[in-house]
């Protein structure tokens, strides 16, 4: 599994002004968050745990209090990542000269014998490994190695790689070498030392890997044994129902994806990333058995995951209340980990095309346009006054709050989007495999003999065009494998002008042959509109319609509408029209016809509504909530 | 204000066998719940806690712990109540026994100074009115006295109202006498007092009722310095927010229907007891107001009230959803108390139409047919596997359970149904006042000299017939007033068989006229079931249409509908047919077309479900739950 981000110059119309806002915006001001130069937003102090830990190992004392939560180190880690994915895609002398300094504070804050995590260090000395139910050592640790990792890549850099090598060593000491019982109760590290292993080579690290899910799914017994001998507590003295964590079944017989939704999908992540390297077969078979409960049950059309507040968690099977939706950003980003592995272990479309739906919707939903402002719940329906307000929707804000106290997903959509090269394209088995539509030049120099660019206005149009750069050769031999989306009911390629016919499998088209510079390909994807119907056991939808447009789910917001959204009803068959440019960020808006019902003042009457006919105005779900408040509804009633 | 249980002897085809239910069912089971005699039913010790507060009365110390919620006193009192009313109703030497004995152990508990709590004589001794926020003595004072009155009423035995007017004059010396200031977190007192006061004529009672209501508004302070200053807490350090227990503004500006439902409507009752008593202009406009919030905005159809689990309380103004609807059955109990005060402020059918609502629906919903379960959250849709189970529905069970750790329905529910008389009926300015459709012979001999004798099969039918039976003079000088129901398109009055037209104003027929032996009137109201749409701002109700039959709210339940009530679609305009006796209890199925839709086995698809012709099949929604568990809705997406 290669890095693409190394060998692909991303030139995209949608991604690439992302990544500047990342680079700009979000990574600049949540540097100045994790170092509490921001006025008037909840202290991070993140920055500054490292600092009291450093002291403490030099002084033994600090004069600094540890704030924050306790995976507070995490924020530092998902940062650093973001950084050095932003690093490889744009070189930047002063971001890099930033993250050089903040590895060193980190580094600072290491143990002799390797351990590196500031809470124990500084509030709890002498209790490490006690709490690993919820006191997140091995999970701040994972998203270091991320970090780590890619932060090597990207400048080629090992100090923090070092560090972490040496801290991933102590953890595989304390839990293999010394046998101590126990496992992770936030997964993470899982997924993080296979990027480890594949880094340096060392086989300990999938082994420390694999030990972690194997150990997992004694129904709770390790966290119940851990909680009653530690005799005190962060949390609470009851550790949480084994669901929440994933610890209810051994991972090969996990067959519905339960409890805490992003904890669920690092799981997942692991376990695939895990079976695509050993080949095992039945940890293969858990993770469809787990995508598909997800897929087929369990999930919002946006690819949002965890239909409940209560835990951030899955729910049951077709339980998706709109307005109430946890559907955390971070889950969405964590199930594209997951996607992204599953699509090693097989290629087939269906995984690409939930995977291009979560991050169009359910990702890029929980960034305001502008990269300021961040949504951790992302609802399908929000009314203002009741949305964020009422209580059992107080988690469900209708607009984005600025950075948050658990501030998770602002760094976790900019290391996803920053790395998005890594989800769009793969080398396997000597083709490239395209799974998302990116613009950018591929250096295939040592596979096909050449370069191959990719241009495309995608999601805005379908028009994808291939155009090949043999360098040492004449030709280039290519073996190319374009997903299909299933969203399309029409997609063609046409090769130098002419109509071609490819090999067609699960959701790819397989071209093979020799490309002389000049040549082109062309992917057409019919991008028209088209009605969606929710399973009929989700209670939430019935009556309902909601539209896609490609892989953007759209949405109904006030500020189109005349304000009001909830009245609105929609046809089962007139033509849905775009109207280019017309949503916030430039995209197509949809219209289609309806009506609109007034009812009168009364609370329920015996006389049928109003209705006058009306156009709908729809926009991508993602860039609602950028124009003030509104109410907003995914899927509408149908007139 | 004038009792009406005494002078009415029903006789009603559905009052009578539900009373019966309570006298045979209800009350033995409720009392052999509150001694601990139930197996496998969670331990109440109601009993054992005045048992042992009367043993520490004597011995200064009791071997028994006080067991229970700080409010268990109250399931004694309601119990109490209850039974009252049933004696009243039905003579029963037994019952009458069993009340004595419970009656003697209350009184055995009272202090010399005449207060009486077990919860602070067993538990917290010398901390009197220290945390009258949380610790329910007022509460528990408020229920007691009620009962008291009631049984007095019922036997004409003074024993427990002599305890209760001691303990009442206790608190008068404590809050007016002695100046103390505070009042009760939760409120009812304000209620029991001013029925205390018209049982015994007693101003100071009418007083310390008016001293409580006027006091309440201080936007938390008394509550916040109280928990200051207490130094040891029941339930946590902080107090709840003024609005949840309806302090944040004096109760003369409170216009939103805000906090613990159960809580605002025993305050409005009070508030609409006060000002009839007084005449108080500023008071009824506040209660006119907090009506209007409630009946226009933040009611379900059902007359439930309370949307969320969180506080079990209102929340805001269209926030309705069904599934996850809390519209605790005690709340509907309250609100039938307030609206029965509304009609002593003015005779206004809407109070009537919508205690009937309320009643019919939200309150018999609660319980089982067979009087055995009962149901403390009353949702408007419930889905098997999903409904109680998924982490926000968990409060939302689909099945009625048996009986509560915190058993303050059932009781609730039996008190009301004891007593429906008062609320059917009332006799204001010399004239009969008719608000319910309620069978039996009323003692009118005083005013009209004569009994009336009213026949009626309500609400199977709306047929109700009236006979005159003078007694002393030949004929009788009647002055009717009959409640027209709004959910009627017609109604028609018969004197003898002849068309009569009667003085209408504000949804009541006046009658006035003199009446021989054997002279008849008779009410026809047209029943048949109409569709209901709710306002536009509703956001859980759009697209969908809900069925009325009277004052019934029905609902579809998978039971009569193939199992499947998620997949029905109702027609707009189909005439609605009935089915005579097709519900189970006897009650009139209603039928009407619409269309079955089936989706393939996907989450989401492009294709429109397929549909097929049916006819859907309604049941009352107090009936639903009665046969397994089964999906049921009470609102249903149109074709």
């Amino acid at each position: 599994m290669e890095s693409m981000n190394k060998r692909f110059a991303i030139k995209d119309a949608f991604f690439s002004p992302l990544e500047e806002k990342i680079r700009t915006v979000v990574l600049p001001y949540q540097e100045a968050v994790l170092k509490d130069e921001v006025e008037g937003v909840a202290k991070s102090h993140a920055v500054e745990n490292f600092r009291a830990a450093a002291e403490v190992l030099k002084k033994g004392k600090c004069d600094t209090e540890f704030y924050g939560m306790v995976f507070q180190d995490s924020d530092v880690a998902k940062w650093l990542e973001a950084a050095a994915y932003s690093l490889q895609l744009t070189p930047d002398a002063e971001l890099e000269e930033h993250c050089d300094r903040m590895i060193a504070i980190v580094a600072a804050a290491q143990h002799e014998d390797g351990y590196l995590n500031t809470y124990f260090t500084v509030k709890e000395p002498g209790r490490r490994w006690t709490d690993l139910s919820e006191c997140h050592e091995i999970y701040c640790a994972g998203h270091m190695i991320e970090a780590a990792v890619a932060y090597a890549d990207a400048t080629g850099k090992t100090k923090l790689l070092d560090v972490m090598c040496r801290f991933a060593d102590h953890i595989y000491n304390h839990f293999i070498t010394e046998g101590n019982p126990g496992f992770p109760g936030h997964e993470e590290i899982e997924l993080a030392l296979l990027r480890l292993y594949r880094k340096t080579g060392e086989e300990r690290y999938k082994e420390l890997s694999a030990h972690f899910l194997n150990a997992r799914g004694d129904a709770g017994a390790y966290f119940q044994k851990e909680s009653r001998e530690r005799g005190w507590y962060l949390w609470g003295k009851d550790p949480a129902a084994p669901e929440y964590n994933q610890t209810h079944l051994p991972v090969r017989e996990q067959k519905d994806a339960v409890g805490h939704a992003v904890r669920a999908v690092y799981l997942y992540t692991g376990m695939a990333d895990l079976a695509a390297e050993t080949g095992d077969e039945s940890l293969k078979q858990a993770c469809r058995n787990l995508y598909e409960s997800i897929t087929r049950k369990r999930m919002y059309l946006t690819g949002g995951i965890g239909s409940a507040y209560e835990g951030e968690a899955f729910t049951e099977d077709y339980h998706l209340p709109n307005e109430s939706a946890y559907a955390e950003t971070c889950a969405a980003v964590g199930f594209c980990f997951f996607l992204r592995q599953m699509l090693r272990l097989e290629k087939k479309g269906e995984y690409a095309d939930t995977m291009e739906r979560a991050l169009y919707n359910g990702v890029l939903g929980g960034m305001q346009l502008d990269g300021k402002r961040f949504f951790y719940v992302n609802p399908l329906e929000a009314i203002p006054g009741v949305s964020g307000v009422a209580a059992p929707l107080k988690h469900a804000l209708p607009e984005r709050p600025g950075w948050f106290a658990c501030a998770c997903c602002p760094p976790n959509v900019a290391r996803l989007i920053g790395s998005v090269a890594e989800y769009a394209y793969s080398v396997e088995d000597g083709a490239l495999y395209q799974h998302l539509y990116l613009g950018g030049t591929i250096d295939m120099e040592q596979e096909f003999g050449g370069k191959i660019t990719v241009e495309c206005d995608y999601p805005k149009t379908g028009h994808i065009l291939y155009t090949f750069s043999p360098t040492t050769e004449k030709v280039m031999d290519v073996r190319l494998a374009i997903r299909i989306p299933s969203y399309a009911k029409k997609t063609t390629i046409l090769r130098n002008g002419s109509p071609y016919v490819p090999n067609l499998d699960d959701g790819y088209a397989y071209i093979e042959g020799k490309f002389r510079a000049g040549d082109t390909l062309i992917l057409d994807i019919d991008m028209s509109a088209r009605r969606v119907y929710a399973n009929q056991h989700v209670a939430a939808d019935t009556g309902k319609i909601a539209f896609l447009r490609g892989p953007l789910v759209y949405c109904a917001e006030g500020t189109d509408n005349d304000g009001d959204v909830l009245g609105l009803r929609v046809s089962r068959t007139a033509p849905i029209r775009e109207i280019e440019g017309g949503a916030p960020d430039g995209m197509p808006m949809l219209t289609v016809s309806g009506s609109r019902i007034t009812t009168g003042e009364e609370l329920y009457s015996f006389d049928a509504p109003e209705k006058e006919p009306v156009s709908l105005r729809l926009i991508p779900y993602y860039t609602w909530g950028n124009r003030g408040l509104s109410e907003m509804r995914v899927w509408i009633p149908k007139e």
